[in-house]
């Protein structure tokens, strides 16, 4: 399960070692962390990690197969997820550690930033090939996010993409090793953890207006 | 004219040996072409080229100067063919082989990806130069496909950029030689052609909204 | 204060030797300046540069603060100005000279084009910082001419770009030296000067119509 750590300004939350799919559990246990995030006054800033072979490999289709009747209650969850850390009021960097499929992808797109380890693990969106079209909030999620041009890429094809073709993309922000990612995700934020957070709210919320709204509203 | 051909799942649609202007007759024949590539249930992709020096000079200025009352319906018709290419259920690639100019180079636009001929032709909005804004469906589509910065330095100037230039601005996706040009543009969809397409068709009606809308709606 | 004066078809508009903030009679002045540009049929280009260590350090918050009643209007007439020059009927050109702060790197960015000086000088968005969130108006003009790993990277940190930095960026199209920029600046526009000016202001008004509507509409 998701655990909360925190170093001086900087908070590293670990997704988990699994897949971190988002089961119910898990977004209820992510959805807690990040109110402890925001919840001071002080200085903060939040790097999000996984902490095995996957970042996040997104929604928990097994567990939606067996609970259909709660579908749209689910999706909704994972919308106000994706909305809440698209507009949260600290900096935000995603370290890729593994593998980011699906909804762990759109995770890792609705931070600020994203920084990807270059030598293992793929960042994909696999909605064409499994099925299941991007719901409009989460598509203007992604396209807040990328270039068109990334975005037809990687959105309309399935393609997985490793460290250094996710950065040549833009998909993520650089690479660097394994053994560097936390810290240098750490570092990044750490600099920009004093910002004040009434202003930086403001900031994004006006910034992403139309993808928030769109992930809030319809909520489909 | 326009002639459809197939090898295994791609379909080459040869845009015509001339300037490749939209006439009315041109834009009949290219969408029961367009018709006949998505009427299957097999695995499909289009690849679009011309036969000569053009990949298509766009608007047929001659043939609406003639028929001045038809001018609405005819834009109209511009209109949903672009529409159409931008939210085909197959994927899509022009192969530009030669000139793409106006309409010709938005047609181009509106395929998923862009492969141009390096040496030779060139890419170019010459709308500013004579005297015909963009329609607002029209600027929507360009600027559903481009970074801003590309949409300023080829929609306000009317440079025309040869594939280098049109490569690096991001106007195409790459160049290569005219030997290569459909060989690899054939390549590059093939192993998309096994794309579902009601979730393939769901992905960008869904990412293009606002430019469908604007292409069908206000139809000017 | 500012001043113009003309090179053949170009227009250079000196934003002044000082910080060049936008002062009631700053804006007045650049307002009437801008209205000569406009005013012939003859080809016309425009270049903006500042005289001294600053192209503008954007709004007088000294004045502001001492003008409480009148900051509405106020920040009405700079978003006029900022849409003005979004949509000014001629080729424009900002000459970042030196520093570009806040409505200053606004401004520069409401041009169809910037070149900056290459050793000095930093383009900033420091509103993050002094506790003034970008308005809708504003947020929209910058948004509509980055893409968006350059508006995440700009407009939430307060970071300083040198001018090699914000080209990398995309914060402006290229730098060259000090010496060379006015003389660069004039020479890439002035090729431009001749375009009939009801086509480009429609099609740069169409281009930016939502941003243009933001900036206008909501007046804040």
């Amino acid at each position: 399960m998701p655990e909360l750590t925190r170093t001086d300004a900087v908070f590293v939350l670990d997704l988990g070692d699994d897949e971190n799919r988002f089961a119910p559990a898990w977004l209820e246990a992510v959805t807690a962390h990040l109110d402890t995030v925001v919840a001071g006054a002080e200085p903060a800033a939040l790097v999000t990690v996984g902490g095995g072979k996957f970042y996040s490999n997104g929604l928990d289709l097994e567990w939606l197969a067996g609970h259909g009747d709660e579908g749209d209650r689910y999706v909704a969850a994972v919308h106000e997820l994706l909305a809440r850390m698209l507009s949260l009021p600290v900096p935000t960097i995603a370290a890729v550690n593994g593998h980011a499929f699906g909804a762990g992808a759109m995770l890792a797109m609705a931070h600020d930033f994203r920084l990807m380890r270059a030598d293992r693990g793929y960042f994909c969106f696999p909605e064409v090939d499994i099925g299941i079209p991007f719901t409009p909030g989460m598509a203007a999620l992604l396209q807040s996010k990328l270039t068109p041009a990334a975005a037809v890429a990687s959105m309309t094809t399935g393609r997985r993409f490793g460290g250094p073709q996710a950065a040549e993309l833009g998909l993520v922000d650089g690479t660097v090793t394994q053994d560097a990612l936390v810290t240098a995700a750490t570092e990044s934020v750490a600099a920009l953890a004093g910002k004040d957070r009434g202003t930086l709210a403001a900031i994004k919320s006006t910034m992403f207006a139309p993808a928030l709204a769109t992930l809030r509203e319809h909520g489909n």
